[in-house]
């Protein structure tokens, strides 16, 4: 990658992707910028602009080739080098996301769950093994993963997050709503959905 | 509200609240610009600006007043003003979502979730019922909800959008990896989980 590319960019050719694949699933083969902008009611100019960033966008006479797009931008942001992850908390949230079958196609899989509910631990979602929390350590080291979802609750979103630093755990995918104190080493993204919300709805 | 608030600033707006939660929680009655910067690893400066645009920051002396900071936050991004939401897709998302306390505390309550499962329909999470699909037309008329999270397979994504759009409702936040098609009167929320997540890992 050359080009640095925007969050926002980056948030937008995901959802172009999406597009695609529903494309693909027709069985059509070629796609507009216009077709693209008005499915998301926004520019195509804007369209266009995203799709220069790419290395190969697979422009025709009647737009792009659909699957040659798709794999461009699969190329584009790093879906083909698949990074793993384990799943800390398997209450609801963390069920979904496991059962969420998108994750694979985007370069992220999912190692495992763990929780320190009894009656949970040794079940399987979607066929990952729910594990006790306490053998995460462990299977970090083996496995190599560095990147953990956090789904637990509130209350206790801090002190797994100690453990996961501990752990080796180096990027915190956070859910919770809480605000996480982690070495500079660490990386938090914070899951917002509160400020996604409120986004949406500011100008209702 | 004079000025315009941008997503992104919104976004830090609501995480800045949940650290000013964290700090009464805590019974502190204070905090300085430069305690929140450091917990989400930003620059002091941009979290005064940020703070700069509430009508009242709650600056004193010492920082600002927690509680008056909050409060102003509140009253800047409208969390006062509640807003009636269905879940649609009663799954490991849908539940997770219903379970998400921190929903009310931000001016979204959620009246009921729908689902077409006879083995779900009439239970309850988190002391809302989960209603037959059918019922919800007539619901969001007489309890004039028009926002609606729509959280069901990929699969059905498309056609339950459809069914909502006829029921008047007008806001759809989309949890499904599916892109809808609605008429121009209704707006769609992508909530793009992949988006953020490769936001999130480019650089790693």
């Amino acid at each position: 990658m050359d080009k640095k590319i925007s969050d926002k960019v980056i948030n937008r050719l995901t959802i172009y992707h999406c597009i695609l694949d529903d494309y693909i699933e027709g069985n059509v083969e070629f796609i507009s910028s216009k077709q693209i902008a008005s499915l998301l009611n926004i520019d195509d100019s804007q369209v266009r602009k995203d799709i220069n960033l790419l290395n190969n966008s697979g422009k025709c006479r009647v737009g792009y080739i659909v699957k040659e797009l798709k794999k461009s931008i699969e190329d584009t942001l790093g879906f083909a080098k698949t990074k793993n992850a384990f799943i800390v908390g398997a209450g609801n949230l963390g069920m979904a996301l496991a059962k969420y079958d998108n994750f694979t196609n985007y370069g992220l899989n999912i190692v495992a769950l763990f929780d320190n509910d009894k009656k949970k631990i040794g079940g399987t979602v979607n066929y990952k093994l729910i594990l006790d929390v306490s053998k995460l350590p462990n299977l970090a080291k083996k496995s190599n993963v560095e990147i953990a979802i956090l789904t637990v609750p509130k209350l206790y979103a801090q002190q797994t997050a100690d453990y996961l630093v501990k752990a080796d755990i180096k990027y915190i995918w956070n859910f919770t709503p809480v605000v996480l104190k982690v070495p500079n080493d660490v990386q938090v993204w914070n899951e917002n959905l509160m400020g996604n919300f409120l986004q949406f709805t500011y100008n209702i």
